[in-house]
C-alpha cells in the first residue's frame, strides 16, 4: 500500500510575513514564492488581501506566476475581505479562499462578544460567499485548540454542508498538548457528518515548543494538511516549522506517509526566507541550524567516524547540507549546471538543460557564484514557462 | 494532593558548553553556574572532567561554590574517567557522578564493537566503581530511544542493583516521536524491578523538533527529572529547552506537575548564556526569543487589548518579560533594588537587604546600569554564603 499522501501548506508569506521587520516588498515575494513552488509545496498562503494595498497586489502578481501550487488568500468570515481575497487571486490557476471565526468561549464572548449560534451563522455565510468565487474553499476555526470539541463539531459540520473543502483546526495560541491535539482531531474525524469528504488542516503554533509534535500528532489521528512556515516563522514563537514536519515524516517511516516535498532545496529556502526576512535562524535549529549537522564532542566523533548512523538520523545532503565543491560561475560548462541542479533534486533533460544554461550565464554575469538559491530561482521558472 | 514534583537537571555546562564556540573559561562558567543556582535547577551537570585539564579545574571550583544544586561530572564507564569526575566533585554539598554506555545495537555492535552482555558487565562496574566515590550514582544508557526495550530493561535492572540512584533514558539521536518515547518510559516503569525506588530522567535531542514533547512525554508516563540546557542548546540540535519544559509543565495545570524553578529568572539567565556563549536565540524561539510575546497582526492586537487570554496562555512577566521601568543605578535606594529583586522572585528580608545593597553599590560602581543579570548573581550569593 502506497504511503499517505500529506499536503504542504506553507504560509511563510502570510502567518510569516505579518512579523515586524519581517515584510517583503513585491519583487522579494514572487522570489520565495518561486522558491516555494520549486520546493514543492501543495499550498502556498500569500497574503490578507483585505489589509493592505501592497499586500494585495502581492498576491495577485503571485497568483499569476504560480502554476503548481495552489495559491490561498486570507480572509476573516466578512464579505468584503472575501470579495478582495477572490479578486486578488482571480488568475491563479489553482485558486483558494481561506475565511473563517473564532470559536473558543474567549473568541466567541469576549472578542466578539456575541453567541455561539451568530458564530455558525457567520462561518456558514462567508463559506458560501466564498464558493461564489473559487469551488476551493478552506474554513479556519480559530482557537479550536481551546474550543469546545461538541462546539467544533457542529460548526464544522455545518460549514461543509455549505462547501467547505478543507476545514482548518487552529491551535492558535500554542497551547495544546500533543496527545490532546491529536485526540481533538480524532474526535473531529468521528463525529462531524461529511468530514470524510473534506481535508483536515493543522495549524499549530510555537508557544511552548510544541508546534511539530501537535502538527505531526494532528496527522497521525486523521488531519491530511500540514499548515507550517520555513524557519518556524510566524506570529510570537511562530508556526511548525516546514522542515522539521516534512524531515520527520521522512525519517519516521513507520508512519507511512508522504509529502511532496524536494527536501533538498530545504537549506537553501531556508536561507533565502532567512535573509530576505532578516530572520536568523539559530545554530542549534533543528534541520537547517548551522550546528544541525555539526559533531562536536570526541566521543560524538569517534562515533560518526565509525558510523554515520551511530550519531546521525538524517543524510545531511537530504536536506542539501554538504559541500559545494563544484563551483559554478560564468567558466561553469552545462556538465556542472546539471550535477548542481540534480543534485537539488531537479531532473534536468537535454532540451531544457540549454535554455536554463543561458538563463545560468546570464546570473552567472551579474552575481559571479551562483548559488543553490539562485539555481532555486532559474529551475522553478520551468513550471511557468512551460505550462 | 500536592503536585508530582519533576527534578530539572541542566546540563547547559556539559552538553551545551561542548559546542563548537561555546567554550567558557572558568571564572564564565561560575557565573553561568550560580545564575542556574538562583534559577532553582535540582541538578546542574557541570563538566566532563577527564576531558581536559581545564575542565576538571571549572568542575572543582564550581562544585566548591555551589551549594542548592546537585553538581553532576559525567563520565564514561571507564575507572579512570569516573576517577578523576570523582575528584573534581569531592568538595561539593551534594555531589553526583553520571557514567554509562551506549545500548543500542549501532553502539554495542558498531562503536563498541562488543556484546550485549559485555555492556552490561561494564555498565554494572561503572556503577559500583562510581559508588565507592559518592551515594549519587546516575546511569545513563546511550541512544536508548533506538534501544530495544527488552535489553533496555535487562541492563537498567543490573545497575539499579549496583546502586545507581538514577536511570537516565537518552534519546541520543532525536529520533523518538513523543508517544514512542512515553511508551518507552512507561515499558520500563512496569517490566524493571526496583526501578520505583530511583529517578528515571529523560534526555532528548531536538533533531527533529521534538525535544520538548519527548521530555513531557516521558514525565507523563514515570520519569520524574528532565535533563535540558538553557536556549535548548547542545550537540547538533540541541536539547530539550529548560523554559520550554518548566513553562509546558506550568500552563499545562492539568498534568498537575512542579518544578523548583522560579520562573522569573529564566529571560535572564537566557540571555546570560546566550551572551556567555555566543549563541544567539531566533526572534521566534518559544518563551525566551525576541518575539515570544509580540503581537504583530491587527487582528490579533486587537484580541489582546479586549482580552490578554484571546492570544497568550503565558504572562510575560512570570518568565521575567517585561519594562524595567525602575532602573537600577548607584543612586538607586534600598527599596529600588528590593522591588527589582522580588521581581525576579527573590524574597528579601531586612538583613539581607542591608549585605546586599552593599554588594549592589559595588556592581553599580562598575556597570553603571545594574540589569537583572547582574541581581541574579547578587542575590544568588546567598545561598553560598549563608549555607
Amino acid at each position: 500500500m502506497p504511503n499517505k499522501r500529506i499536503q504542504i501548506f506553507d504560509t511563510t508569506l502570510r502567518d510569516g510575513e505579518q512579523v515586524p521587520g519581517c515584510q517583503l516588498n513585491t519583487d522579494e515575494k514572487i522570489e520565495v514564492a518561486r522558491a516555494l513552488e520549486a520546493l514543492g509545496v501543495d499550498v502556498m498562503e500569500v497574503g490578507f488581501p483585505i489589509s493592505s494595498p501592497g499586500d494585495f497586489k502581492s498576491v495577485e502578481k503571485i497568483a499569476g506566476i504560480i502554476q503548481n501550487s495552489t495559491v490561498c488568500a486570507l480572509s476573516r468570515a466578512v464579505e468584503k475581505d472575501i470579495e478582495v481575497a477572490a479578486e486578488a487571486i482571480r488568475n491563479a490557476a489553482r485558486p483558494r479562499i481561506h475565511t473563517g471565526i473564532g470559536t473558543s468561549d474567549s473568541h466567541v464572548f469576549n472578542k466578539l462578544k456575541t453567541t455561539r449560534e451568530d458564530v455558525i451563522e457567520r462561518g456558514v455565510a462567508a463559506v458560501k460567499f466564498a464558493k461564489r468565487f473559487v469551488e476551493d474553499v478552506e474554513f479556519y476555526a480559530e482557537d479550536a485548540g481551546r474550543t469546545e470539541n461538541e462546539f467544533l463539531a457542529r460548526i464544522l459540520e455545518k460549514v461543509i454542508a455549505a462547501g467547505a473543502t478543507v476545514v482548518n483546526i487552529p491551535d492558535t495560541t500554542g497551547y495544546c498538548l500533543p496527545w490532546d491535539y491529536g485526540a481533538k482531531i480524532r474526535y473531529l474525524k468521528e463525529n462531524v457528518k461529511g468530514i470524510d469528504d473534506v481535508t483536515i488542516s493543522t495549524h499549530c503554533h510555537n508557544d511552548l515548543g510544541l508546534a511539530s509534535a501537535n502538527s505531526i500528532a494532528g496527522v497521525v489521528h486523521g488531519a491530511t494538511q500540514i499548515e507550517c512556515t520555513i524557519n518556524g516563522i510566524g506570529e510570537r514563537a511562530g508556526n511548525a516549522s516546514l522542515e522539521e514536519v516534512v524531515m520527520i515524516m521522512r525519517t519516521q517511516k513507520g508512519l507511512d506517509f508522504d509529502t511532496g516535498i524536494n527536501t533538498k532545496c530545504l537549506k537553501s529556502v531556508s536561507e533565502l526566507v532567512s535573509s530576505k526576512m532578516r530572520m536568523p535562524v539559530q545554530p542549534n535549529k533543528a534541520i537547517v541550524g548551522a550546528n544541525a549537522f555539526a559533531h562536536s564532542s570526541g566521543i560524538h566523533q569517534d562515533g560518526v567516524i565509525k558510523s554515520r548512523e551511530t550519531y546521525e538520523i538524517i543524510d545531511p545532503l537530504d536536506v542539501g547540507v554538504g559541500e559545494s565543491s563544484i563551483v559554478l560561475t560564468a567558466r561553469s560548462g552545462r556538465a556542472a549546471l546539471k550535477f548542481r541542479a540534480e543534485r537539488l533534486g531537479f531532473s534536468v533533460g537535454k532540451e531544457e538543460l540549454e535554455d536554463r544554461y543561458q538563463e545560468f550565464l546570464g546570473v552567472a554575469d551579474r552575481k559571479k557564484v551562483v548559488e543553490d538559491q539562485d539555481l532555486i530561482q532559474i529551475f522553478s521558472h520551468r513550471a511557468r514557462k512551460t505550462a
